[in-house]
């Protein structure tokens, strides 16, 4: 049996959930939020369309024990109201920093041993927190980092040259914020380096990445949240945890050479994040991912 | 290859988006809101997410003429903001009907030719109206009508009797309002009647009925909208036209026998409905689908 | 994690397996087969396909030991190549016996504690003798038993009508074999009594029993096995168990109405049979089933 | 509506086709065998499933002239059984050739506009004959080429270095047959070279290719076909197809700078092969796919 905790309930909780149960995804699935009856009602939806679903899901609102034999918790928990138009995810920190603290108190206290993949954000400072707090080993937190951003780096690239976006490789690396950036050195279509491709086509390489780093706010502007591609990069997360698929994913991870949590591609099976991966950059891309360090270090000195 | 059209994009609609991108139902999907920055926002949302899932879908912000070739037009459209807590569907059928007037010129000026299936409530009258001003044979327009309270009875059920939901048969008929009914009669769990395990079991057939004829009132008037069990009544009727299944389910079709919409079993495929289904029922049970006839027609003559 | 065995890889398991990777329903599938060299290329096929599907699953030739912690275990052996043409399925019992003795020594020595569920024929004997020889409770073996045939019966009722066999209802009862019956008396289409149907279209219903009956054979007679679906009606039972569905299903179980294993429609979850269903049937039904309890019997005393 | 048409019910052929029902990837599936009886038996097999599956795909025995609003013809056909282990795919070229003829005068006859995809072997020496004799652009015909070499190269790479083969990118080129090579300079893990990966890890890449190259015969030695995986890479460039994806996959086309049909990867969508890719290959690659395309070549004179 695959047991998922979810822990606040927003959009991007219940879009995982919807996910889930759509996709037959876990077997159980425990639903936690501050706002129980909001969580219910929630809940209800979804249970009142299990009889129109291929899978069965057993679906409800439980407590923290509930979790205590969760092979996953997903903490996608957010204060996305206080963000406002064209702001920083910074914004939401001071709001989420407590609601961290009781999550990880109650899930030490229920000596949770599996592992915990976060959307929080700002994620990169959150997953970072939740490593101080947690009882548990760093491999066995993730936050889902730019493994959002590369997916919308993906899809610039796709729509720029008009092909399917699963046929774009590489990777958007550093911190989920505004010191992110695109490796173009990694980035590949179709076993061709993209940098050449951009050449031949007079691409604007500066403003396909811009636009992969603002997606979110492209969005989140109008529709005041985002929760399609972030639930859709936490399931695509869960599942390589879940099967155990020694998978080479990109998401926010320790790496003991930073001493920081940050995003690069790393090995994830069920333990979590089971060995990094060595990406070959340029001295450019190397400098920008250590910046990021920074930003990331900075932030989490400001709020600590 | 298959191309829907969704006409509508709020939460209902957005959810029906979700759910075909995320099960590869469609092979195109056409989005027309009258927010169209709302619309594009949230199909950035779905293009990102797209290197992460396993199917193709062309999905895009369109214009009427896009869909002169739709196999299916689905219209999501709704105001459900004007709809008080513990209201009525009726509340907003008055801010509808403009938007249903609109759609069906469109329709009409471009000549589609495919099925129609409708969310917008009031649902019965709505599909009415649509009938009236479509250039469709009636059996090209279907509600999703009870399809929802016959999910939400089964949910009860369900949860009354410990057991996968998808093991309960049996319909909800008439309005997909309040002189909807649970059809006893006609419910059964594992081959046994329904009536008889209540009768041993003592539970409170009213009550289950209330919570299911209820249900859609208890999500919303905690999270203020519901979107998730209706998409997936939605998405189930699309499929099986989609895939010209020749599966009897309930929506609301067209009943010459009461020369109104309301919903009962039809068989359903390519061609929309393709055949009514002469379900046995009680004299009660008669009687009760005759009442909600009548409520159909008042409300239709009301608004007409 | 869901973790599966699979016992016996001719037709019917590499079948199995194939549903289960394409699918994505378990994470660890571990092959047993006498003929190791053989069940290796098969394995290879497999995961040569890998890269190509959506899921991953831990795919491998194992040994008992690798049982220990399995969820469920598939005996899917067989020895289909003993049947005549219209032959009996009893020819290969004497054959499977031996077979049957060893995996169920090697189970209770690894001390095996899921589900067992076995298509081996002739079923119901042979869960029979399964329960006779584990270290389990009856309620956790399982057989496909009239699951195919129930399946077969609304293939013939889908095909006459011309509708989605999954708009069928109803059941086929008894033995895995010549003694089974559908009973009519629970078919139901759309919520109408297929029996009145049957009247009014003047439809036999001794052929279309026969028909689903000797189903089987049709496939047999001319491809020299079936597997596809006796691999779908073994892969819905496992969901059911691995989702803790709590689903009304019919399987071959242990009832001790009968003192003896035998189909009929019965509660599935985690634990296997959790609960006998009472299916209302007439008295010539009755009798149809007590007859079938005796061919069982009398089938399970020769052997034994 | 998917329409689908599979031309040849051998293991390949019905491996396809269960792939499909199972996945729901087409809405009408058209079964052509000469051995007609066969092939319904094989039908039947599917059709007593489709109770227990998810999704509704008409399959049925057909005629040619069913396929005239076909949007995709497979061409599954073959002879396996006159290869001998360790033998050559040209071993059946002789008893193909006949029925390849057979059916593109059929296909022709009913004026068949859609795509043909062929697993027929040998692929490459078939698809140029398919292209002389079938009413069609070159871009329409598609082999499934070394879409499976590159599977297996995938598998090879993924169980050397303990990881999921989606996590392998990179090409198998040139003729489905003794000629193909793994063009090491395009496989890369993670974003890192393989080339790199396998000189740090002292990897034998002969070995690791030669195992690719035979992993069908190491298969097929055993079992006496291989399926599975073959199946599946049909099946993946049916569904770029048939949702025009646009996706970059690896299939046997035609190539007018070596004027001949030769597997590299290319853009498919609706239309076939929408694009060619330029691959940057190493000096000794370009020669080993000229090599190829002289292999192929010799092979259409000696049997034209």
């Amino acid at each position: 049996m695959r047991k998922v905790g979810l822990i606040g309930y927003g959009h991007v909780g219940a879009t995982v959930a919807l996910d889930i149960v759509q996709g037959g995804f876990a077997d159980e699935l425990v639903i936690i939020d501050k706002d129980r009856k909001k969580a219910e009602a929630e809940v209800l939806d979804l249970l009142d369309a299990l009889a129109l679903l291929p899978f069965y899901v057993k679906i409800y609102v439980g407590e923290y024990d509930d979790l205590a034999t969760a092979d996953i918790v997903l903490s996608t928990l957010g204060h996305i109201e206080l963000i406002k138009p064209g702001g920083d995810r910074f914004t939401e920190l001071k709001a989420n920093i407590p609601e961290i603290k009781e999550v990880s108190e109650q899930l030490n206290r229920i000596n949770f041993k599996g592992i915990l993949i976060a959307t929080t954000n700002p994620n990169d400072v959150i997953v970072n927190i939740y490593s101080q707090l947690l009882n548990l080993p760093k491999s066995q937190i993730i936050g889902t980092g730019t493994c959002l951003d590369t997916a919308r780096m993906k899809a610039q690239v796709s729509r720029a040259l008009e092909i399917d976006a699963r046929s774009v490789e590489g990777y958007v690396l550093g911190e989920h914020g505004n010191s992110q950036f695109t490796a173009w050195s990694t980035v590949r279509v179709g076993g061709q380096s993209f940098l050449e491709i951009a050449k031949e086509k007079n691409l604007n390489l500066k403003d396909l990445e811009e636009k992969a780093r603002q997606g979110g706010f492209a969005v989140f502007n109008t529709k005041g949240y985002t929760n399609v591609a972030i639930a859709a990069a936490t399931v695509s997360l869960m599942n390589l945890v879940l099967s155990d698929a020694k998978n080479i994913a990109i998401c926010s991870h320790y790496d003991e050479n930073f001493s920081s949590y940050i995003s690069t591609p790393a090995l994830i099976g069920k333990n979590g994040i089971e060995a990094l991966i060595k990406l070959p950059l340029t001295l450019e891309e190397e400098g920008k991912l250590k910046n990021s360090v920074v930003e990331i270090q900075e932030k989490i000195n400001y709020f600590s």
